[in-house]
């Protein structure tokens, strides 16, 4: 117990059918929750967002959020980033000592700024895409200036799916509570470089895109992100704007990550599972 | 398709393992996706908020959301809602041609507003409940005046043990694409009420909760409701809002979802499968 996972008493019931009236036994037993809190990001002293998060790696969570938000884009566009602790947050509305390590508070370097105008898409959006009314592409996401399209990496089929296998043995917190999302990131070689767990299908890509923006990682070319779940359009933005050639999701991605997928030159995979794959967009970079 | 689906072509990739060298079969095939696209929410001509949906039962989604977000409780709260057409939409920064359909414009009752508070608060957060930097439950969300520990229906194991079965073979979407959340609302004798799909979790519950709204349905005392996917905070929050007196989840709760339930008078019930489920709080509602 680190803080990521909760202990609690629970009431395990499982039925016998193969009575002939059916029987139940009942028995209390601890269990094991992945924790879920929220997480505060503040940015120059204004909130930005709040996301409920599993806590740990809650620095890497908000700085690559911003990567996300495409507002910074080099581990040089973060001056500090810190956790709030009792002294820094000690004003305002934030009084409380629940609040301690709860905030993320960022100083982007001089001369960067967030715009009211992006403050406000993000404070519209449930899902961390600066979605504003419009159902055409262009409008609702900022694409990076360099398309994916250049990046020459290739992925053999063999080793794609090789990958949710490594994913599945690098998560830690999965095992024991069966309740976190996972994002992996892997050379074209197929070789873990990290992995991140959380509640929040997009935190954990957060986390790890952040993790890669304050090594200097960024942008990720050649490399190949893959989730547990399904592939939403946040989460191809989100890739988009990280560099990574290739998403792979183990579930199915949606009408509009396709879209965005095609437009943006990423290769999108959905269903990685078993020894088969559907490659919905820029299907050259998979090779058999 | 409905626009619930959208037509892509996909490369599907086999491997066959069971040669010495392994091979891979690549073909084009048509597959179906599940549709993702924008819903901007307004409430007396203010933008509330913005979610990225699978189209369909849209007005159901935005009042749901209201009751989830503790602004409406009665159907009667509503004057009216509509979604943007040409004519009604035509101002401000929503010009385009592509906004139609989605925007849902909700009229309040007389008497009724949405606090600049609560306004702020949903644009700081990306999990549609009012969190605010506190992890005290109390701090971060709105429960109901009437608490769910005066409904004493009790569900029986069994019944329980039936309705993940129910729930997938009414899924109308999910068979096609692989892609949606669900959310079924069920009777204490298991009957299934109304089913709603989504590529949004929260979704599926705001547009089974919105359906009940609208249909004079509130509070949904001695009903059950059914997610497919993992319990979260959020969706707890909406159940207690919705007077549901039991949740349950095929997968993992979160550790607040399993606070807030414990301190709402929420039954929650986790990895509802096969035989088996996890009792996390008031498991005396649950029979055997």
């Amino acid at each position: 117990m680190d803080g990521r996972t909760a202990r609690r008493r629970v009431l395990k019931v499982t039925l016998d059918t193969g009575t002939p009236e059916t029987t139940a036994d009942a028995r209390h037993r601890a269990d094991l929750l992945a924790t879920e809190e929220p997480l505060g990001i503040r940015v120059d002293g204004e909130a930005l967002t709040m996301t409920m998060r599993t806590p740990g790696d809650d620095i890497d969570l908000a700085a690559g959020f911003l990567v996300g938000e495409a507002i910074v884009s080099d581990q040089h566009d973060i001056k500090e980033i810190k956790l709030c602790d009792g002294a820094s947050c000690r004003h305002e509305h934030h009084e409380s000592h629940d609040d301690i390590g709860n905030i993320a508070d960022i100083t982007l370097a001089s001369g960067l700024a967030v715009s009211t105008d992006h403050a406000r898409r993000s404070f519209m959006t449930t899902s961390a895409c600066g979605v504003c009314g419009k159902t055409s592409i262009d409008d609702i996401c900022v694409l990076p200036h360099a398309p994916l399209e250049n990046d020459t990496t290739t992925f053999d089929a063999k080793t794609l799916a090789a990958l949710p296998g490594k994913l599945r043995a690098a998560q830690k917190v999965f095992a024991s509570t069966g309740g976190l999302h996972a994002a992996g990131l892997f050379t074209s070689a197929g070789d873990l470089v990290v992995v991140r767990e959380d509640v929040g299908r997009h935190n954990a890509v957060d986390k790890l895109v952040g993790h890669a923006l304050l090594n200097g990682m960024l942008p990720l070319a050649g490399h190949a992100l893959l989730v547990s779940g399904r592939a939403s359009f946040e989460l191809v933005q989100k890739t988009v704007l990280a560099g990574i050639p290739l998403l792979a999701a183990v579930s199915a991605p949606s009408s509009l990550a396709a879209d965005l997928a095609d437009e943006a030159g990423l290769t999108l995979v959905g269903f990685l599972r078993g020894a088969s794959m559907n490659v919905y967009t820029h299907d050259h970079r998979v090779t058999r």
